[in-house]
């Protein structure tokens, strides 16, 4: 570990020195006290291994470099009186912000009976990772934080999403070095080329290069010095390095370095806001090296571990059985001289606090770590302004996106100067047909602009780049410090963050059982450029099962909608853009799709989330149907209306009813998801015992799944996306999966007892129809006018 | 668009130039006719309306610039002899990669009927994109290619992939800067820290930065170019710039500019060859700028079209139906001057085809991009010596993982001359207990080693970074080349890698159905420090979705496998690792578990996939039992014994089958899936109509999505994990989500007929049993002793 290098221009006093020392000894302190001990917090006795917890789970490792960036964190806000929000990417050290929490009172304000005395203290250790007690990292449950420290990669998104449209805010994120390696993380970086400086609040990147992840060195860290600032100043950054393993040294070096970067960052600001300078700024980053596991014991039953990968999660294993380990540890403790820094009521004394600043500057405190509080009803505009006239179903058709376009635009409009809605995509707003949104805004962009260029602002809300990773981080880290956004992404790359809308779910599944967290704005999802219009792309293109994923995770948090057309979209984003703590997922294409209801009535079927559409089946009054025909999304609805008017011309006699659903969850169970239909509603809406034929959108085994438990599940035969996908015609996609209104016939055919035989005429016509499709498609590389050309008849 | 700067030192003669430049123009001249023509292909008429596709899908935009690269490297390989595969990053220039297989011949090998004359262009043209055709983008289809050029993000690992362990390959990679923006790119950039020069290829990346993704400028287009050159020196590269939009200017720099990066590359090789350099060095890489759409139409209907993204798609849409756009296209079209490049029957010249290589090195023959040409079997060790002894189920445990650990490094060992296997995983191999391999190799480092690392190796085929993208881009491109290789993974961030684990079975899915690509070793995934033993981390690390995301996907290719034990894991690792064109999903504990099965068990049960284990049952002969207890995965299979041993003490009057489930495609029916069992087998293990009650490792969903069509399907209650999830005891898990022994015994109790009142008492010991545990885990931390030293009675 080489020495610290640079030498500061920030004076500390020794008062100053010593106390800032003082706050990092009783932060490492406190971390390895929640690792180990569940008695005897303050070491009053002699450590013995009943004070030791059972089971020693936690992370020690980066505790100590969390701890260092905090304690001087607290320095700067409290003398420069800047709002800041820390977003702690290796949050598997969760004992370091719980630490701090604590110390600053914050928790204690959380969670009164973690009182910040010696009780209070005891509590504090023991419910770390302890049933019933607190998780290992950082969660929704640790004040102060918006950023659950499990999965890595993307630290850096969710502190550019913090900072957007919050020019006061600081916001510092500490990225791992292990975390640095991950793609999200990697591609986070560049996010300062789309920083408005004017609008937008500062983001300090923290790179702590401990060396280690959990069992080898790390990447950045064996880069040479020369190469890492290479790279650094390539992704736009001034690095400004602090290394060492000496604490007054490198105390000086950070206090230094942080002053040394929020001056830089202060005159970005100014230039940018007073001057009106346009050059992009270099924005500082703080590398700060220090040893993995630093205070902690040195070596361990003759190993190495103050420094390498082995201090990662608990350094001591063996401290209940193993007397040795039993004495390392207690040394270990004591040498931070616990009662120096805690009187004997367990109250950390004055020079412990004295670096910490006051009410919600604290950044256990600050309400922008509790977006609910801040946030604001969106002014949401009249729907019936954008409505497109239906006065008779599927009579004309309108690309739904680019109707939802308008729309956006206006909240976009409203917001103006309140600058808290942002609509974010990988390159494709414009391809997904929400263009009419430049109308309001541009999309941010700080580079160069060229003549040629369209709607790129320097103050633009429209944030595009290609990855989805970065739009969901952005998104997440603007709506968890409260302000709302739309998601419009290609529904097949939606996949490309499962694995993040799994960590957005669970935070909010957690948060909502937390009365102090606020709920903020749901995280809004667009899936368009769907599975069955991916003309242009073929195969690639095509999956829609990321429906399939979100409706595994908790049911109180994820809400599906395949609104059919246009009218049905807006009521849909109306009522997802006025929720809180929901992850809605809405699959809508932007191809020209017919209209079929009304705003009036797609307020109402969008309320009802499913139900019968009376003028398109052919029931005579109070008896059950013959057969139902259900659809799901707005290609499997126009080819079951298709269906229906076949049956209607060549089987007038049969009562068909046509049931859409718009809100998948309405087909569970109600004891499985809040919207789920009873029983009651179910068997009134498709019977208990006729034939149901299921066109939907994705994976067809999905309704399968949400609908096994009803009455007439047997009965039900869906037909959906089976990855038969290639480069083709629309209507070729749906033959190709066997959703056709041919196919639909014929399943009727097949299922509605004693048709077989009288209509096997019609069922023969429908199978020529097919192949008619077939020949002619591969002979001419478009559909048959037949199918162009067809209308609702009626 | 600046002129291009470099002067070469390459000499090219003027032959040399007008050739390449043919070579160019006529497959510049093939793109555009794919996008465009179903007729008149020579343009030896006018063109009219009816020449034109009635649809027009495809991507003009990259075409020109990936055909500049493919007219180079022909040149490059052809003077060095050296063979080569290329990666096209921006797979959409589908028609560039498609033209210079036909023109280099490659394409009529394969498909013979595409011949090289006038009737073949005519067909080239128009089965581009067109019903029963091929797919616009870089596909299985695709001579040349092993990467889908559909999805964005995965080109440059897939290139390093390809590279390992091939030392005289050299790897091209042209690099979108659309993708560049991607995560897993932005981070692929960093694999050269693992890439050996004396075993491994080469990787030369060509960043084309053509200024433009869909509809907007790309970030790294805009950066000021020292900006740029200090981000590819940061990523351990050295700078070659190509820049203009003068091709005689640009084919002389490009030509010096590849004859640089080759010598660089081969004095590298050298070096650490043959001189023994241990210094990583600094790997070239290109930066091509050229005008999107370069070639294309400059302007059409009055914007600017050439050099910006109006140029992505189709850059002339109203070609049948608008004069002027078929005036321009017929304009364009001749541009490039047809007569001159093709003879009178359709053949190229031979001056367009001078600059291509012989047989084998031409990029759409070469064996590596079709690696099946290539694999060869695993020298796989006798199961013996690795498996455990059981005597008797249940008497002992093991550490599953680490017991395979043992077969895996036997299988590095007998691989160490061939070098053909390799084993990656982000930073896990040791924590998810597969240690054991570092006796037969390191982990691939090639920066920076200090005297405490350990198992680092300049030569290793252990391949670790902290990214899963990395690990899946990797692993994907060795296979694709033809070799083997295991990727071990915490299970709940496999979803990290969804969306490329879709492509990668989309690929495999095509690739089956063509008789010319040979089958490749199968995409192995170990999911480890699954749900149930998150004790470290808890909430964040709890996901078993994986498995249902790859059951959505096509059934040829998908095999999920949930060993219950040690020796069932070997049998299972044996076989995926013998098998071709899967994916193959294993789940397996690295926690002690109980071993159930000896080897010779083991095997059978694996290849039966499920079976009654009668020995834990209480079915008295012939009769069929009273109930199933049926489990898939570890800890519910350790459950369900449990539970079958109290139901053995409270209820030993019931007959109680138990059913294991390895390989849970078996639960699908048999038309769904090639593993599905019969309707006849599923009764006979499961009844036709008494109770199931069902352990499932993960969401409880999946059983009922599989299991629906059949017979007893509405008798099955599945238990399984339901997001109950956090920092806490092993046995509080399956208390918190309803799986524990206590609950199953109470389902028992519940679900067969007559039992609720006799076994009322039955039932209320289980509840309180639950209770007891409950409060025991809260007050003590850890399991109660009944759990944890419980064993298996029999």
């Amino acid at each position: 570990m080489p020495k610290a290098k640079r030498q500061d221009s920030t004076v500390l006093t020794d008062d100053e020195l010593t106390s800032l020392n003082a706050h990092w000894r009783a932060a490492n302190y406190l971390s390895a006290g929640q690792i180990y001990l569940m008695a005897n917090p303050l070491l009053k006795e002699e450590l013995r291994p009943e004070h030791i917890k059972p089971r020693l789970l936690g992370h020690w490792g980066t505790s100590p470099g969390l701890n260092l960036v905090h304690t001087h964190l607290n320095r700067v806000i409290k003398a420069r009186g800047r709002d800041t929000v820390c977003i702690w990417g290796p949050g598997h050290g969760g004992p370091s912000v719980l630490a701090n929490s604590w110390l600053e009172g914050s928790y204690t304000e959380t969670y009164p009976d973690v009182t910040r005395d010696e009780a209070g203290m005891e509590r504090l250790f023991r419910q770390f990772s302890f049933p019933g007690g607190v998780p290992s990292h950082v969660a929704p449950e640790t004040p102060g934080s918006i950023h659950e420290g499990g999965e890595l990669g993307y630290a850096l998104a969710h502190a550019y999403g913090a900072a957007l449209d919050n020019p006061g805010l600081l916001v510092a994120c500490v990225i791992g070095d292990g975390e640095a390696e991950t793609g999200p993380l990697a591609a986070s970086w560049h996010s300062n080329k789309l920083l408005d400086p004017v609008h937008d609040g500062a983001v300090l990147p923290i790179l702590h290069l401990n060396g280690y992840k959990i069992a080898n060195p790390t990447f950045l860290a064996r880069l040479p010095e020369s190469e890492l600032d290479e790279l650094l100043r390539g992704y736009g950054h001034e690095p400004i390095h602090v290394s060492g393993d000496d604490p007054m040294t490198v105390h000086r070096a950070l206090a230094a370095a942080l002053d040394q970067a929020l001056d830089r960052i202060d005159r970005a600001q100014r230039a940018a806001r007073e001057d009106g300078a346009t050059e992009r700024p270099r924005w500082p980053v703080i590398v700060l090296r220090t040893p993995k596991g630093w205070t902690g014991p040195g070596e361990v039953d003759g190993q190495q571990v103050e420094g390498t990968w082995r201090s990662h999660q608990v350094p001591l294993a063996g401290v209940r059985e193993n007397p040795e380990h039993l004495r390392q540890l207690e040394q270990w403790l004591r040498s931070y001289r616990p009662q120096e820094l805690f009187d004997e009521h367990g109250r950390p004394r004055e020079q412990v606090l004295a670096c910490i600043p006051e009410g919600d500057r604290r950044l256990g405190a600050t309400p922008h770590a509790n977006g609910g509080l801040l946030v604001r009803e969106l002014p949401m505009p009249g729907l019936e302004r954008f409505a497109v006239p239906v006065d008779k179903p599927g009579a004309t058709m309108h690309e739904p996106t680019k109707v939802l376009g308008g729309f956006v635009e206006q909240i976009m409009k409203a917001t103006r100067e309140r600058r808290d809605f942002r609509v974010v995509g990988p390159d494709e707003t414009e391809s997904n047909r929400l263009g009419a949104v430049y109308g309001a805004t541009g999309k941010a962009w700080q580079a160069e602009v060229l003549p040629s260029d369209e709607h790129l602002s320097r103050h633009g809300r429209v944030m595009e780049i290609l990855s989805e990773h970065l739009c969901q981080g952005w998104l997440e880290g603007y709506l968890l410090t409260g302000r709302h956004g739309l998601f419009s992404c290609y529904e097949a790359f939606a996949h490309i963050v499962d694995s993040m809308v799994n960590q957005h779910i669970k935070w909010l599944r957690t948060s909502r059982q937390l009365s102090w967290r606020a709920p903020i704005a749901s995280l809004n999802y667009l899936l368009t450029s769907h599975v069955w219009r991916q003309d242009h792309n073929g195969f690639s293109h095509q999956d829609p099962g990321f429906v399939d994923h979100v409706l595994n995770k908790s049911p109180e948090v994820v809400r599906v909608y395949l609104p059919p057309d246009a009218n049905t979209l807006l009521s849909v984003a109306d009522h997802v853009l006025r929720s809180r703590d929901y992850v809605n997922v809405i699959v809508a294409g932007k191809q020209p799709c017919f209209d079929w209801l009304s705003m009036d009535e797609a307020r109402v079927h969008c309320a009802r989330g499913a139900g019968i559409w009376e003028w398109a089946g052919t029931e005579n009054g109070g008896r059950e149907p013959d057969v139902v025909l259900a659809c799901a999304g707005d290609v499997p609805t126009q080819e079951v209306l298709a269906a229906a008017g076949l049956l209607r011309r060549h089987l007038p006699d049969l009562a068909v009813r046509v049931v859409n659903v718009i809100d998948i969850a309405r087909l569970m169970p109600r004891e499985e998801h809040p919207h789920g239909m009873s029983d009651f509603e179910f068997d009134g809406l498709f019977t208990r015992d006729k034939p149901v034929i299921f066109a939907y959108h994705g994976y067809p085994w999905l309704i399968h799944r949400l609908a096994y438990r009803r009455a007439g599940h047997h009965n039900v035969h869906v037909r959906g996306y089976k990855e038969r996908g290639t480069t083709t015609t629309p209507f070729d996609m749906v033959v190709s999966n066997d959703m056709d209104r041919y196919r639909l016939v014929m399943d009727v055919v097949d299922r509605v007892p004693g048709l077989a035989v009288r209509a096997a005429a019609v069922r023969q016509e429908m199978a020529d129809a097919r192949t008619r499709h077939h020949d002619w498609i591969r002979a001419h590389g478009v559909d048959m006018p037949e199918v162009a050309e067809w209308t609702w008849a009626g």
